[in-house]
């Protein structure tokens, strides 16, 4: 067994995507790789879990030639909770989850299978990081990509993450000017659902809708990608609204 | 078309849960309801939406008597977005979700399908509140939960709540005491995986696991609720760590 660091690699479109091969080939530069990712596609599976149905995990030995990969049949946070419990010898020292082919920025963290990884990892007390890049093409290029990746790895695997807390990286299609630290924008989904009939005569709709910013801040990571920037958000899992905890105290919950 | 409020009620352990047919009879004392609620189970589906994958809703006339009904093929939050920009005629003024038959408290929240479609009506801009037991059976009783859930209703229609902030509510299995605003529990799954062979020789799993709260404070919602209380925890979405963000901009990102 050697000393180096032991790296979870996981992401949300399945193991077969060119986002987490270039993903995987970072990795391999740092440590001792474990993959364990979907066997199909699970974009918008947000923080899903399997507890009505049967998990299966398969050994590839044919895929990567550096590094054990299992894929499993569940959702990506089944993944870590698999890997971590079950295939694992040891708590890895870092668990990285991508690279999505799709933005994870602002509202997008919360649907995102990349992300709910991350932070389950987070959850089992592992520094984790979520590489996302707005190109969603299977054909994106990851190479200019790959060293802003290396940098923000070392320095988590050098000083770690306080506890509670997962890092969301998200790169843009064009050239990358640099690295900005930024909040979560608020900018949501206008949904809008096409409706069709189908050779049956039964209606049946598809998601569908526009993403639209509705932060001026100059602070957010929306605003970092659009300019050009490589965005790192610190993302936490604790809920609590806890500014609102004070004045909610002041309702009257008596009949 | 009447003046008073229209309310959305959803859930995640599908249309025909005992649970949902409670939250119903309540707020039928406060407004015009609409449900739109998955047509099977959709416990553990976190914030899934369904992108890969066609929508199916079916309008009920045989359930409930008072009100309108759809069920709907997808996750909870598919449920919430449907309705709010396909089924209802304008924006309603409250979402409640559940009364999910099983807790949501600490970080279940982040599991729970019932706590996404709240919180996705919260994204909507709706006023939206999530209601759990403690008691996971089929035949729990709800009726001593009304004249909170009454209480709390009551409340956030008269009082709306802040934006970006919705309501995690939790009761106990018990006799309830009384209710407790509280923030969320730092208390993890313990997983242990349910290794079986199929008939055809092939290994599976059952994903179970055990409770730790690992949080000594009294001021969590697990503490209450093991004190015979019922739980409010104000819950929000964006999930920027802010505190964290001046940290890492002391980060060294340069190569």
């Amino acid at each position: 067994m050697s000393d180096k660091p032991l790296i979870l690699v996981t992401n949300d479109d399945g193991i077969t995507a060119p986002g987490i091969r270039a993903l995987i080939e970072v990795m391999n530069e740092f440590g001792d790789v474990f993959v364990v990712a979907p066997d199909s596609p699970q974009s918008g599976m947000g923080h899903a879990i399997t507890l009505n149905s049967t998990l299966h995990i398969e050994s590839l030995t044919n895929i990567g030639d550096k590094q054990v990969e299992y894929s499993c049949s569940g959702t990506p946070a089944d993944c870590v909770k698999l890997a971590v419990n079950e295939i694992l010898y040891r708590k890895p020292d870092l668990c990285v989850s991508g690279i999505n082919h799709g933005s994870n920025s602002a509202i997008n963290v919360i649907y995102s299978g990349t992300m709910s990884a991350a932070i389950e990892a987070g959850i089992e007390g592992i520094p984790s990081i979520g590489f996302s890049s707005v190109d969603h093409s299977r054909n994106a290029n990851f190479e200019p990509l790959k060293e802003y990746i290396r940098v923000i790895t070392k320095n988590v695997l050098e000083k770690g993450l306080p506890e509670g807390i997962v890092l969301n990286v998200n790169f843009p299609k064009e050239t990358i000017k640099g690295l900005k630290v930024c909040r979560q924008a608020k900018a949501n989904w206008i949904e809008e659902f096409d409706k069709r009939m189908s050779p049956q005569g039964k209606e049946y709709y598809w998601l569908t809708g526009e993403f639209v910013n509705l932060d001026k801040g100059e602070d957010t990571d929306l605003h970092a990608l659009y300019n050009g920037y490589g965005t790192i958000v610190p993302v936490q899992f604790d809920l609590t609204a806890h500014h609102f905890i004070q004045q909610l105290n002041t309702w009257d919950f008596e009949d």
